[in-house]
This record gives structure tokens, sequence and C-alpha cells, in this order.
């Protein structure tokens, strides 16, 4: 499995997601703005990546700490938690993973924990959300393996792969458990403009492992839908409303209604951190707009006149009535999803 | 108004196409292959144009030929036609140029002319074509432009524009009729992956003309439609059946469906040389699959990683269902198409 992001004693180490493919190069992040920087200019994306890799940034931002005692290493923690809350707006798994370090900073300090306690139960937080991703993604992986064919031509938009999370993915998971049930099929990737992360890191990884790909331009989904060549759409989410409502990478959307006018499944995989109850539908989640230089230039190459005007929001929503159904780690969840994704986050009894 | 092609005396002279908007640089053709490896490696592209530019092409070899008898002339003239035939295949205007000049020498030949007098005949036959479109898109401006509201936003995927045609354009041709009749608009512009038609041309175009417009990636235009940004569509063609699908740059018809969906008229606007009575309907359009490094590449920077496979289709074909009308010099045609373009390619009484 590639090391998507990897928590060392006094560092974080990545692979750089903008290099790749042309290079296999790894950034290392010795400090909270550095872990914040990482996730904001997408050296680590991907919405359970992005949470685990805050996680293990305030979880270093502690052990680097210098702070006698924990009043004063509240104050730093909270400031950590403050920064790296300010990377991304969209993907929910960013704010439930800071939360979830808060929640055990809260119940360390209430124990009476040590400075070095605190930063060895939020260590051990830290290590344990990156673990319970891998297992999520095996177990989306074992669920949504059973909703794909024999012979199935999948496509996919974007990267929720290996790299989108802390290993396995969750709509390559999805790819990955059908392969692992014995089942044959072969992909399509959305290269997914403008970051390009289907062309670069969705071909990179599943040619990797030796999953038969083909990279297309996002215009030709419809395309290729019209002439029977898909079978079934998986996408990943960076945030699920209560409703179902879905935001993802943008062009899901797209995909979406153009899977519904054909008849084909549209299938969204995410673990049940990225299912927010807290926001109604999709109206109330925000889309990040990112820097017009990722649509006007391909590495150094201009691509369009200086001009004109750029649009670049990073995600869009689809509206739950285009999701065929949703697979988490607990199960597969459908319509009406009011109910369903209740239940799909609530403890186990 | 940009010079797409320009037919001076002994050579073809046209801006290239590939290296807009970086660098405004022009090609010259001094014979019938180096026209028609123009027309193949798109220096010139868009189906009017290459309509007009094979046209030229023809008649260059003519004045080129060194034929002394009219016997070897049309032997000559043949294997040009043939050569100029063979660079594209889905945009129909190419084979009704041609036509147009093989039945232009018939007639010369026929009548008795010399082989200087089929030259300038056929030069002259050139030349009308070459300003026959540009006073069609002026038409197509005229009819279309009637159609577009006050303020209306406009999304248009890759050039349909001056540098598609002899001049002023088909789709960007009903922008240009629309303020003409001093209509206030804006234009959304798909960057059309992978040759970024969009992106580099049409932008490039509307924004020298002080049009305001905005670059999107192609999985954008849905989102827009969602947030109700966009108010219609209007697309060239590259060959329009008799039952009126509608064959055009690859993605034309993921913008269709997506129009459909959200209530937004998608016009068509083309010359008359567009509509193929002779083609049933899309299925019988033979849809042109481009080399992969326009996939793969862009300038020099790979995206994809090598062992990824790599799929170009440079068309799609739009069901006419989706077409809300087809904008021609002559008129707007409404389905049922079958009738309505019988009577618009009908000879006028």
């Amino acid at each position: 499995m590639l090391p998507t992001v990897e928590y060392r004693d006094d560092c974080i180490v990545m692979i750089d997601q903008r290099k790749l493919p042309g290079a296999e190069t790894y950034v290392t992040c010795r400090s909270v703005p550095e872990v914040a920087k990482a996730i904001k200019t997408m050296v680590v994306r991907g919405a359970p990546a992005i949470g685990v890799t805050a996680a293990m940034g305030v979880a270093l931002g502690l052990k680097k700490s210098r702070a006698t005692g924990t009043a004063r290493l509240a104050v730093e923690f909270q400031k950590s938690c403050d920064l790296l809350a300010a990377t991304r707006p969209t993907a929910v798994n960013l704010f439930w993973a800071i939360d979830r370090m808060k929640r055990a900073f809260g119940a360390a300090a209430q124990a009476g924990a040590s400075v070095s306690e605190i930063g060895d139960r939020l260590d051990a937080e830290a290590r344990a959300i990156h673990d319970e991703d891998v297992a999520a993604c095996r177990a989306i992986g074992r669920h949504g393996g059973e909703l794909v064919p024999q012979h199935a031509r999948i496509l996919t938009h974007c990267n929720a792969g290996a790299l989108a999370t802390a290993g396995f993915g969750t709509a390559l998971g999805v790819v990955r458990g059908a392969i692992e049930q014995g089942k044959q099929v072969s992909v399509f990737a959305d290269e997914t403009r403008p970051f390009l992360q289907g062309a670069r890191l969705t071909a990179w990884e599943l040619t990797h492992d030796g999953i038969d790909t083909t990279v297309i331009t996002d215009n030709m989904a419809g395309t290729f839908m019209r002439q029977g060549a898909i079978d079934l759409v998986v996408v990943g989410a960076d945030r699920i409303a209560a409703n179902g409502d879905v935001a993802n990478k943008v062009g899901t959307y797209s995909v979406a209604v153009l899977a519904h006018e054909h008849g084909i499944p549209f299938y969204v995989a995410a673990p049940t951190s990225t299912i927010d109850l807290g926001t109604g539908d999709g109206s109330g989640i925000p889309i990040e707009e990112r820097p017009d230089r990722e649509v006007t230039h391909v590495g150094s190459v201009r691509l369009t006149p200086p001009a004109a005007k750029v649009r670049n929001p990073a995600f869009d929503v689809t509206p739950s009535r285009y999701v065929t159904a949703i697979i988490t780690e607990r199960g597969v969840w459908r319509a009406p999803y009011e109910a369903s994704l209740k239940e799909a986050v609530a403890e186990h009894g």
C-alpha cells in the first residue's frame, strides 16, 4: 500500500501529490504551520487523508511544545487546531478529526493528565484515527465490492483512493474490494481538471496495482455512458449532508446527472466521518474556491489569455436524488437518506 | 476580424491555432500536402474553416500544377481532393467543399475550358466559398442573436468562432450578433479538453473583441447551471444528420444533457453546409479518434502515468431531442427536424 501520510517520531512525511506521477517525492513537515501549508497547497488531499493529517498535525504540535503546564499547552493546542481548521473549508473530515482531538485533549486534561501524558494520549489518538481510516476503507471495499458485477466497467471521478485516505481508498477501495472478491473489473478515470487527480493520482495508484485503467477527459464521461461502455459510477465524498446531498470534487454533479440519464448506478463511498448530520442539506456546505492558476496553467504552460476571467470552485453538490447508495464502513445506505444516514452514524449499541 | 485562413496568390496563410493564445504565429502552405498536414495537425480546425481551407488547397493545387492538358490536370485534381478528404473524417463541411470544387471542375471541363481557365474558375470558387462562409456566419449571428435575451449569460463549448470559420463564427457569431443588436451578454467558455479550444481560442478571440469571458473547466458546466448562472447554451457543429442529431466536439453531449436537465435552451449554430441529409441519424457519423498524446500531455508536461490507457474520441453525437433549435444562415429550425432540415437545405425557389 502506498504511504499517503506517515507519522514519525518528530515529523509527518507525505508523498507530494502535486508532483505525481512524474516524480515520487516526499515532503517532511516538522511543525503545525508546515502541516497546514501542506494541506492548503494540496501536497496531501482527499477528505479522509486531510482529516488524518490534521490529527497528526495536532499531535505533532503537542510533541514539539515547550509548554510546562497544561494551561499553556491548551492555548497552543487551540491555536494549532484553529490553524489547521482554516486550511480548507469543504471536507468535513478535517473538522471531525480536529474535534476528536479536542475531545481527547479535554478528557485527558479533565482527568488531570500531565503535559507529557496529554501528548502521549493525543499521539495515540492520531494514530488511532489513521488506523481506523485504513480499516474503514477496507470495510467500505468489502461492502461496496458486493455491489460490483463481474466484468464491471467502473467510472470514477477525482481520486478517492489510497492517496486520498490513510490507505486502500474509498471509491477505489470499492474497486479493490471487488477484485479481492474475485471479480475482473476495469476502470475509467475522469482526468478531473483542473488539478488532474484522476489522470495523475487515480491512474498512478491503480496501474501500480495492475488494475486496467483508462484515462478520459471529464467531458467524455457522458459519451462513453451513451455508448454503453460504463456499468457503474463510484466516487468519494468531502461531506455528506443529513439529507444525503453529497459535496465532492467539482464535476461529480455532472457525472451523477449523466449516470441518472443513462440508468447507471451512482455510488458514493466514504467513511462515516464524512457524514455531517449538522448540515441539513447541500446548500449548507461551504464550497472552496481555489486559486485561478490551477485553471489558467498546467505546470508552467499558460492555457488562457490574461484578459479572460476564470472560476475555480473545487467542489460541487450532488442532490441525493441522484445517489443510488452511500457505502460506509458500516454498510450500504439508501434513500430515504434522512433515516438511513441517522442509522449509519448511530453508535453501535 | 481575425484572419483564420487567407488565400494569397501562391500560398495559403493560416494563424497557427495550436500556439494560441501564447503566440500569434502564422503557417504558410505552398502545396496541397502542406495544406492537408495543416488540417490534420489542427493548425486550422473548426468544421467551416476546414471546408474553406480544403477548397483553397484544391485551388492552390491547380495553380501550382505543371499539367498542360485537362486530362492530366484532372488526375492531379482528383489526387488533391483525395488527399484533403483523408485528413479528418467527422466534419462534413470538408467533403461538402471538396464536392463543390469537383462540380466546378466538372462544369468547367465540360464547357471546354483550358487548363488556365479551369484554374481561374476554381480559384474563384474557393474565394466564393470563403466569402459565403463569412456571410453565412453573419446571417447566423442575426438569426441567433434574436434568441438571446438581454443580459444573457451564455455557455459555449469548444470554439465555434471566427477561428473555426472564415470569420465571425457560428456559435460565437450568435454572441456577436446579440451584441450587435444592443444586448449585453457574458460568456462562459468550457476549456474543452484535451485540445483546449475553449480556454485558448474562444477566450482569446472573445476577449480580443472586449466580450466578458469566463473560462471554466468542462466539469464545472453542470455546477454553474445548477446555480442558475447560465441562461442558454450555444455550440457549433461538425455534422448534422437528417434527423437533427448533431456531431460536435466531445463533451457537447454532456452539456446538452445537463442543459436539458436544467431547462436551459441548447442551440446549435452552423452553416447549411454542415447539414448532411445523406446521413439518417447520428449513428452514421464517423467519429475521429485522435492521438493519445493530446490527452496524456499538455505541452511537454506529461499528465498520466505510462501504464494507463487513454481514449481520445474528438467528437460525440447529441441526439436531436436535446437540441432546442438549429440556427443556420437561412433561419432557425426546430423539431421535428426531419421536416425542418429538409426545408433548411432546399434551394431557394
